[in-house]
């Protein structure tokens, strides 16, 4: 997130998808397929060890090789250059054997985003034990359910949050279910170089860097994209969902949460916003926007004019938000001050409305069910089980 | 689809989506309902079969009760309305037991996408295994592959249509691993009208209609509809990427396929469009549109107050196109012309440059694949391995 | 709007933008085209009003036109194959001279969308005049700011009704602004056809149906049709924002506002929902994301293959939600209940801690300005003589 | 823009809308205010000159502002803080009088807004030059105008720069008749501090910056945003719109333009890819996404909770890949090589099949206008007049 970034995301997560973590991801994948290729056969041993050797990110300027790329329109044609320079002699030929620079960025997109994801898990794990905290603490805290923002029937605080607690635990369904793949096809996806050995350097290539090895080469099927696109989707929903209930619940006129740590006002000192809940729809807001990049499908014959070329920035954005934005929720649940009482008094006698007319008009029996409840403790409880299997 | 609507999307799945379809639907929930509650002992067998049998669509006009809805905000609660007047006497307070406007609406709307995600599923089937035969029968036809629509190297149009082949097939897995659950949770989520036997109601009711039984009521969590919208934007992605890739294969100065039944110019007799393509293409536009719709997770407290009502339409429109789409590559596929020596002709020597470059550094060997085809008998069996696995 | 139209969009709205009105466009473009070419000298009189009497949209069937259309990707190239069959004999060679289709269809979305911006316009000009009315009659209503929805400082509704007022105007100001283009290029932008007397034609064709003049065929150009959806876009925010803000301020907790026919809900008797702020923030989200569809500009060549066709929905969708929205809204102000008492009520000391701080602080001297109301007047004024010129 | 800016975006845009950028704004705020209130009497002048001593950017870190913000939000409080700070004694209370943190930071979006707008002008600027010279210089190159990328009738290359020049022209008058407002209410919108003189102080305050005064604070009013967003969508899709042309005559099959430094390949030593065509195109996408965060209008009551958060970053995303999108076009033209003979041998006998058919059909006579070429010189003379009256 380029403005304002340390506002917003945790600065492990910046780095992660950070021009240096993409760098990495380059370099560390043109080592994996010169190893890959010298398991396989195709490169000698030793050309393959002099490659690796400079196979450090600290070799190489990103910045730089941004500038330079633009001839090329991507960083990785200069940074083979670079590599073959620093390599010399008769091993150079071997660096980036048999792939092209788009096998170099969607393979580094995946490190890219394995190591975010990582972090973004950990926070929805934050947020999903603050949500299971609070469903069992607040079981049978009752509260006003509001649908359209009107006040309707009884609920209890425990049940909204282990709503969210599903929701979360969804999310990181969505996120465990994805396919990291490898990507290697050389020029157009033929993996022409290598010839009959094609497809067991791939294999090897994909077993260097601990991904999933593709069936095909995708350059221009974004599928696996679509899909880890839509996972952070998913986050920033989740998240802002929370975010939203906490901001309605924290108003002035409910008052039954609100955040420990209450947002200072520049100008209002009595001013306690709900500023974990803003910031993480605001990141929601930055993840949704980019999932249509990702999602697209309109990639030309076999590598795209374009389309992919759109895909790096928006997949930094959306990794670095939606991790954003559970984080913020994170803080935001982990300092959520309950007021029980006030939401007590916030039950109005309409709540009950409901129940009186189906008493009358001889649904109900008077006097079955005073407090109204259902189905909550089921509910409760069947969030709770699902999250103590997920630990 | 509103505009044109017999252009995009064929007439059953028009049907499937339309307004009758969703009256159709909710009325079967309404029975369904009733029926489950008598199962579950919670109203009397014959109430309930007075009830039942007034669930027909033919006894309520859909426009009307919409007209009739804007004061209540849904076309729910007008049919609940005239359902309970059908029904009369006593028994007509046991109608909607325990239901809200968004139960009927939401099940309806599962009950609608269920029919409509068939028929698209035919579509993509079709799409398969048009797929399927030209990577078989194309599986050696040598064509230039291109990347940022510059000849790269050498490929085949059988690796082309399998690489489709594989795009379809994942989409065609992304509807199967859908859930799509029925919704019951009363005024606010709490089933309170049902007191302890909500759990089991639900249970009978999702029974009823062979639809998932839900841990929780998701009036306000919408992950199953996020899911629902990223499969269809599949099947848009999936369709458009082979729209695209005919348009330009086909494009007057490249000629290497075209549309049998060739789209007819109003003015100019020569012209051979490819109008399936094109429709196909349009239909997936449509379909990415709609999907932050029904993905975008801020639904306020209980129920929401707008969000939810935009789904109705964005998902009837997700669903039309995405059928839209995969139907018009269906016609595209199987009446498409492929002009294999036009392939071949159009190959220029600049193909064979990077092998040739290869060989000169002494990475490859002189005559060695001369073909330059690398994995491409591979990759075409993985993929009709699937294909015949999904058969 | 395909699901629950009527429940949306009011009928006259509807019409505007249904295929009976596209198709009714179609045909005075066909009429239109004629006579301005007789006009020009370039077709017979005779032939000419020949070929007029038959462009009627009774002796077409837009449903039939689709179907057939599918062949060509659009209707209208079966419509002029039926106008020159209706037509007959030697005047048919002169229908439709000079023109492709998508001038056909082009031309006939402006027309549509003249008849529906005065729709919405219609619907604006009440929204206007509720809000001007609303801001002069609450000039001194007191109440509660409230900013990241916490009490913030003390306003008035007065301010408050003459912030969306203005937003409205600054909406209908962008509509006034929106140019209307003919379409007429030919085949391909050149009016090739036409030989010297293009310019001519097209002059008179725009003046025939009282459109703007364009300097060029626009084909491929779509700035006007972005504008025109920015246009809806900003009818659409100024729309959900004052549904928003009401959705907020009649909470049950807040209660400052209700709707006078406040929505029915199926299940419970006493809820009393901002139905119609509800519908107009559902519409809004509707236009909002057409606006995509209308405002990419990726449209290959002379004429796009699929970018262009996803058009026609996405306008009607557009146009028909923005006047949905703005509908709504007038009906929302027209009957709200502006609760003063309970503004007041719910003003709480902390509205005044600024104020307070600041006179301790010596920036504010005790005892000045103690409703602390700032320029409020000043605003409601200019808002108010701005809305005065308009009318 | 995070990822490879420095691949998309030139370095004076990049620093145009970074956080340093932003910083300096909203120094520059907190000066104009403190002087502005000066010169009304509101603050002592030895004050206001102790408090803009204090308002250079090299005297904050942002990074660590924003780290502090964390807990208010943003990172106007903070600065105000250090800045008081810094300042020390009685006169620090003068510091950010009567203004709330987003009146800081809108103002500041605006400051930089027109930096960067000035630089995506000049770049536009180059661009409608670049497009003016082909149009005049191709004025009668003849080549195949394409539809549905099938040939269609003849046109000129300069008729197709004309278009292009259109839609540059176009561009530049939204970005000119943008109003660029500075930001004053106060808390929420009342200038409650100020008392009667706030209008005055807006007006003074707004000279102060040669920022456009509003005629009412719009802390939740976004028009204004929103119209800066549409403008940077149209250089967005004129940009793609070139890039896409370019891309799609460059096809080895066409052949018919190509960029200068033509791309490298990072392993096709003969590929002459369109990069910044390429570019262009991905630039233009990232400016698309960003769009609806900046027109979405759903902004709570007097200041929003989390809508207004998400606007800093979408506005310089969308600034700077707007800015990124016309320098890539602008160097894409500067050296396209246009191939005129490819353009002729390009062209096929059925770009005369509509001609011969209508003189077939006794439309057109015999003879007449046998390169069939129409308006394209009147079209070309509407555009270069246009163009020169712009300079």
């Amino acid at each position: 997130m380029s403005t304002f970034g340390a506002l917003f995301v945790p600065a492990p997560l910046r780095e992660a998808v950070s021009d240096a973590a993409w760098l990495a991801g380059m370099v560390d994948v043109e080592r994996a397929l010169v190893n890959a290729a010298a398991r396989a056969g195709v490169v000698p041993a030793d050309a393959a060890a002099a490659v690796a050797a400079q196979c450090d990110p600290a070799f190489y300027e990103i910045e730089q090789l941004c500038e330079e790329g633009r001839a090329a329109g991507n960083p990785a044609e200069p940074l083979v250059r670079a590599l073959r320079g620093r390599v010399g002699g008769d091993a150079a030929r071997w660096a980036h054997i048999g792939a092209t620079s788009q096998d170099v960025l969607d393979t580094a997109a995946m490190l890219v985003s394995r190591g975010a994801l990582g972090l973004i898990d950990d926070e929805l794990d934050g947020v999903a034990r603050a949500c299971a905290r609070l469903a069992e603490e607040h079981r049978a805290t009752v509260m006003a359910a509001r649908t359209l923002l009107q006040q309707a029937v009884p609920t209890t605080f425990g049940l909204k949050a282990a709503g969210w607690l599903v929701a979360v635990l969804d999310a990181r369904s969505r996120i465990g279910r994805l396919t990291l793949p490898a990507e290697l096809g050389g020029g157009a996806g033929t993996l022409a170089v290598f010839g009959e050995q094609g497809a067991e350097v791939v294999r090897l290539f994909a077993e260097e860097l601990d991904l999933a090895e593709p069936a095909l080469p995708w350059h221009a099927h974004r599928g696996r994209v679509a899909e880890l696109a839509g996972a952070l989707g998913a986050v920033a929903s989740a998240s802002a969902k929370i975010g939203l209930d906490v901001v309605l619940l924290a108003q002035t006129e409910i008052g039954e949460v609100s955040e420990a740590s209450g947002g200072q006002s520049s100008t209002m000192p009595h001013k306690r916003n709900p500023v974990s809940a803003v910031l993480a729809r605001a990141c929601a807001r930055g993840v949704q926007v980019q999932v249509p990049v990702l999602t697209d499908g309109e990639h030309e014959l076999e590598r795209a004019a374009g389309a992919w070329h759109a895909e790096w920035n928006a997949l930094s954005e959306a990794l670095a938000l939606a991790g954003g934005a559970a984080a913020a929720i994170r803080d935001c649940l982990d300092g959520l001050d309950v007021h029980v009482d006030r939401m007590r008094a916030n039950m109005t006698g309409e709540l009950f409305a409901e129940r009186d007319a189906l008493v009358e008009r001889g649904v109900l029996e008077a006097g079955v069910d005073t407090a109204y409840l259902g189905s909550v403790d089921v509910f409760i409880d069947r969030a709770l089980t699902r999250y103590r299997e997920t630990q």
